[in-house]
């Protein structure tokens, strides 16, 4: 059961059978959301929630001895953490840099190919976080260790996308069926394209954009929707929505795309979640967002128990704990 | 025996009673030196002192599969390094960010309280350092993991204060009664504020600070030490002061506070600790300083048994070790 | 069998024989190349060998509870992490700082010899790399464990040298009578030359330079190799000096270096190995660069078995874990 027309794929039963990954040069690589099925996404939702199990536990030792590399040629705080402290909760020891813009080889006129060829001979697994669309592939095509793609540019963040619904599978108890509402910056928002990607996979999803007039949802991410027969809307009234929606995923306007602050601002202040749409929301719904934020969820909203986004942060360290396991374990 | 007036605090037997720390949300913080009071610091300085056991025979896996978070949204090689050391020296695990100004999240504008929401689900403790003075506090407030404070803007460094503290302890023998010239950058200077908080809580202690004109200690701390009852002067003799000193604590002018280059210079020519003082001073006085230095303690003083700098940044590690133990003792 | 003429240096049998390293304050340093000999060469490579098959077999143990320092004054992230693997490939710990440049210390103005004291007083190691000639030197003149000289401006990487070494040894099986021709920057070229002065230990060595008009080999360097009757020529003919060669030790021309880009076009593009100069080359011969590169080789000819410069990248990992374990049984 192979995904078909991604150069990089993993065939579903990766954990309880033990068939394997199959991918470039007989490593395991996570480049794309499009990489995974629906088999293959039950088994690392498994694996997250037993990674819980043995957080609050304590951690475990499954891979001491084993280096992972994080590999970030952009900032990324908080992504970075949560990678390096799943591999410590699992025993692992750490190499990394923080300063993507630094790196000196790369500075002194280095190709991606050639350092991926000689830092994959000093680690077990690399995590990238790049500039540029498709570096991660560039990384997979001559690594000899496993690759996940932290972000690149533009590109994808499958491990963000594999939290979010792993989020919303613990939470909801199903993703079959959900009506969810992606807001915000669907242009430049990633994670809402590989979100979208992981969603065609389950049957009865709804999915509603809304987005201010400049960052509405790329013509491709709907022709791939429409490929998949998912059921999607485009509508500007927030609050209408909101009554049936089952999941808010919120994102950031980002500052930095705007051409002017004036249209950013008017942007910026268009979707908000505040208590007012509470009041709007089911009983059950659950609100999402990749963090940071920045105004567009309010701060007096944290506490109503449908509020997720900490919930959902705090998931991404089983996520990646699971991601990690499973690429070792497949070497 | 809580001390009064502050919103974190420890009750005095953490240690040896097991009576445990009281704080925020059931978790215990290093804040600022107030909340201390002397059984506090006695069983921090006998833990202190095991961890100089502990090292010297090669460390120990008491934390083994902890993880502790350097969140420095400034940098601070010296400090970060000794905590670190201290987490591995106790068979922990290290991640962090050694760029405060570079913090992606911040950058977008996330808030503090966010990030920390956020980190504390990735780790065991958070050792942050920061630029504004209140941080520390803020961040205990939603932390759901220790928070030591690694100095907060001009606000606090406790365990700096705590580490010159048992500096003096170990080499004197006792504080009760001591005499200490607190010397140079007064009013900027906060371990000379903390450490003056911490020295407050013993008998008979004697404070002599001089500063240069533009740099004397701040109307805040001489009042807190009226409230407490502790005997200080202010002088400009150095070397007449000298005579009856136990304790020299020197501390560096800092460049950047003045006004121009003249003035620096003539602020940071004017009390310096040579050989010519040396003469002055008791047999069995004790030179300090929060390094780094940058001339203010002229190098031909290292050989003097009197120079204790070294020693005391090397107490810097154990004093840490003993922290982080009993923060995570404690949670 | 001691090195003559070099304030540090390191007894021959440091190894098998026991008999330990000789240095600074009882404490063993890896400075600068001309203080190994052929014995001591030897048990380096030896180690490095069982340190590879150490790794193959998932690593060791041997440094539990040993802390490394990454002292990086300046960044070189390849270097680092080969260190840093190292390190935790024999199970020891890390702390370190990747940005020289914003030392925080260093900016308010503390010595070298400062912040060694202190830093030594944190760790069990220090892999130093810094802008300053001299300053592994300096460094090790006041610290109290193993400093690791990972670059010291235009003066020595003596840890390039020995893992190029290495390779030779490897690869061909012998370095007594080899011809090998070094290609390139060779005025700024630090890592030319520590293995010239390395290949001085060894019999019937013949060295051939090739090098544009602005960056031929310096002076003291054929001047050393004329006192120690190292067999050497210059030449400007590539491709005919390919046909007798055993190694070629190509490098990068350092753009930074060269007055304008015309000149460094020049230079860059005249001495290139390509495919053609494949055909020219013995079918045994060994193609090494210290990495990074940057169009110098083309990467046509990464697929001839005798590109080993990827093999070489690797080498430096198991020559590191030999240094590291050296430095710190011999402590």
């Amino acid at each position: 059961m192979l995904v078909r027309g991604d150069p990089i794929y993993i065939r579903s039963s990766i954990h309880s059978s033990g068939k394997g990954l199959i991918s470039i040069l007989n490593v395991a690589h996570i480049i794309g959301s499009k990489q995974f099925d629906q088999a293959a996404l039950g088994e690392l939702f498994a694996s997250a929630k037993e990674m819980e199990n043995i957080t609050l536990q304590g951690g475990s030792n499954l891979l001491a001895g084993k280096i992972m590399c994080s590999l970030f040629f952009e900032a990324s705080t908080r992504t970075r953490f949560s990678f390096e402290s799943a591999m410590h909760r699992l025993g692992g020891s750490v190499i990394g840099t923080e300063n993507a813009a630094q790196f000196s080889s790369a500075i002194k006129g280095e190709t991606l190919e050639d350092t991926i060829r000689v830092v994959s001979g000093y680690c077990d697994l690399i995590v990238m976080r790049h500039t540029e669309v498709g570096a991660a592939q560039r990384a997979a095509a001559v690594s000899t260790v496993p690759i996940v793609n932290a972000g690149d540019g533009s590109g994808e963040h499958p491990t963000q996308a594999l939290l979010d619904l792993f989020t919303i599978q613990k939470e909801l108890g199903r993703i079959d069926g959900i009506h969810i509402a992606m807001i915000g910056d669907l242009t430049y928002g990633r994670t809402v394209h590989s979100l979208s990607y992981l969603l065609s996979n389950y049957k009865d999803v709804k999915i509603t954009f809304i987005a201010p007039d400049n960052a509405v949802i790329p013509q491709g991410v709907k022709q791939f929707l429409d490929e998949k027969g998912i059921n999607y809307e485009e509508t500007s009234d927030l609050t209408k929505a909101a009554e049936t929606v089952d999941v808010f995923y919120q994102t950031r306007i980002q500052k930095e795309r705007f051409p002017s602050l004036e249209e950013y601002n008017k942007a910026s202040g268009q979707y908000i979640i505040d208590r007012q749409l509470l009041d709007h929301m089911k009983e059950e719904a659950l609100i999402l967002h990749p963090l940071p934020r920045a105004g567009e969820i309010h701060a007096d909203v944290d506490t109503d128990p449908r509020a997720a986004y900490f919930r959902q942060a705090q998931n991404g360290l089983y996520m990646r704990m699971a991601i990690i396991e499973q690429c070792l374990r497949a070497k």
